[in-house]
């Protein structure tokens, strides 16, 4: 069974509550409290499938903090605090452990939160799962359901990055100093977009977001899913790393960017009549907004590269299915 | 390295916030928001450990929350939302996914809680990786380290039982069927004190509690540690059906109830003035509270038994131990 239909099949035994402030499959989980909106998260990070080649246990672990923030980050909810189940292998050492919770601690203080809790058991493989427990008033969150037609799609960051410092860790290919860095850093040390999503919740102007760790193309898909909508896709953010990259080992850019993973840009559809002012408010915060297409009545997957137009194939990253073809 | 020398190194490195409702090592984790205490809790199910034989996935999907939950009764926090995220290996089948939703569901609904999102990641070895949600009110938590010399210790049941149930299961030995039954439910289908913790917490009465998850010697020195108390056990509360088993495979009963694990009962301290209050409202409320014995300034752990005063051992039910010598 692919993860996929794991998920399915869990969603048609589980009951839920009369009132669920964000519906089942969206990023996080939320619970109404007395005042404000408890905001809930878990994910999960297995070494075998997780940690790429030549990342540290420090690095492993505060990955596992940035996942779970990338989430509350997309819905504009800010983290309070975080809790750490552990499976560690019997062949760990002490300084494995220490590395591990530097790294635990190291994301946790990076957005202003802490670790609180945790449990610690003995696994076969290392496991880290990390639950994230965040607020937001009700107002401000934003789901995957709320585009409308004639959103503009906008991203928080350029793409293709980590697919390309994916081939380089893993299929060992080679990449000039002055970008490799870059690409590397980007699967290593990635970054939740937490303060671009806090503020754009704050602006009520996205009416929908997601973190793209699924690929672009596949978190596209899970917002026009939710909100009924399609997209066109005009200026596909491709980052300048990756098309120097591509051109080197002749690989396809635009393939790169779409169906990359695990990187935890924000996808968000904004109301055209907010669009500057957002922009503004997120480019004066230090963060990136930029415009990459727009929200579509017709559902389909449109891209208008060079003066051509194709349909973007709504393939995603998905771990079990990598796996099974890696 | 064993469970409690990683849970030391992964604290050493931690930093936590200013202001900590619960401390580190407490059962759970808890956070101040507006108007009330968010009480958090993870605990993690490995197959390989937390299994024993002849339970089903959908009876071990339960257990994972039960554990959970179970914490959550010691604080006397009630939940309101949990999250689940699954490491599932290649090889479990629907029909295995399915049991352990039904199983996930099943344990939510008897404490009238939810699971309301979750992760699935692919693993070696089936793991249920729960993250609870609960709320208090700030006056009504109930910590490790309220106990004072004099207060009166007790128990919501009886002890020994899950030890018998797990000789049954992984050592086959025998047991008349009118026990047979009760003692292997114990192991197959626990039951968190919900309702017991959530009456403790409201009569105020209670200076500090515990589950036994980790036995009954080892939790009553959880509470030492925290409390500075030693205490003397007058009346080990030995279930009949653990003095019966333990008669017929000549072992010792009183081994059995002070070194199980996986006991769901909460141990309270009780400020002896208010003793036969909460003892009645508890009762009434269809639980049990056995008086065991007291707290003392001295730090001993002194079992009285048939005349005689000895020394009981704070020993555990470590995991880790556990596999290593079993």
């Amino acid at each position: 069974m692919g993860e996929r239909k794991i998920i399915q099949t869990m969603w048609k035994h589980l009951e839920t509550p009369s009132n669920m402030p964000v519906p089942l499959g969206d990023d996080v989980s939320a619970i109404q409290t007395a005042t404000t909106l408890a905001v809930l998260k878990t994910d999960m990070l297995v070494a075998k499938t997780d940690i790429p080649p030549q990342m540290t246990m420090q690095q492993a672990a505060r990955k596992a903090i940035v996942m779970n923030i990338s989430d509350l980050a997309a819905k504009g909810a800010k983290p309070l605090a975080l809790l750490a189940a552990l499976g560690i292998p019997k062949t760990l050492t002490k300084k494995d452990i220490q590395q591990i919770a530097k790294g635990l601690n190291q994301g946790a203080r990076e957005y202003d939160t802490y670790i609180i809790g945790g449990d610690t058991s003995e696994t076969d493989d290392l496991i880290i799962s990390i639950a994230a427990f965040g607020t937001t008033k009700k107002g401000n969150l934003i789901l995957r359901s709320g585009a409308h037609p004639g959103d503009i799609v906008a991203t928080t960051g350029h793409f293709g990055l980590t697919s390309c410092g994916l081939k380089i860790l893993t299929e060992e290919l080679e990449a000039p100093p002055k970008i490799r860095k870059k690409l590397v850093d980007t699967v290593l040390m990635p970054h939740a977009r937490l303060k671009e999503g806090l503020i754009l919740a704050k602006t009520g102007a996205a009416t929908a977001s997601i973190d793209s760790s699924d690929g672009l193309a596949w978190s596209l898909k899970e917002i026009s899913q939710a909100s009924n909508v399609g997209f066109t896709i005009d200026a596909l953010p491709i980052a300048s790393e990756t098309i120097e990259f591509a051109k080197q080992h002749n690989l396809n850019p635009t393939e790169l960017s779409l169906y990359g993973g695990e990187e935890y840009e924000l996808i968000v559809t904004i109301d055209p009549k907010h669009w500057k002012k957002v922009q503004k408010v997120v480019t004066q915060a230090g963060g990136k907004l930029i415009r990459i297409g727009k929200a579509t009545a017709k559902k389909t997957f449109t891209l208008k590269q060079k003066g051509k137009t194709v349909e973007i194939e709504p393939r995603g990253y998905e771990h079990f299915k990598h796996e099974e073809s890696g």
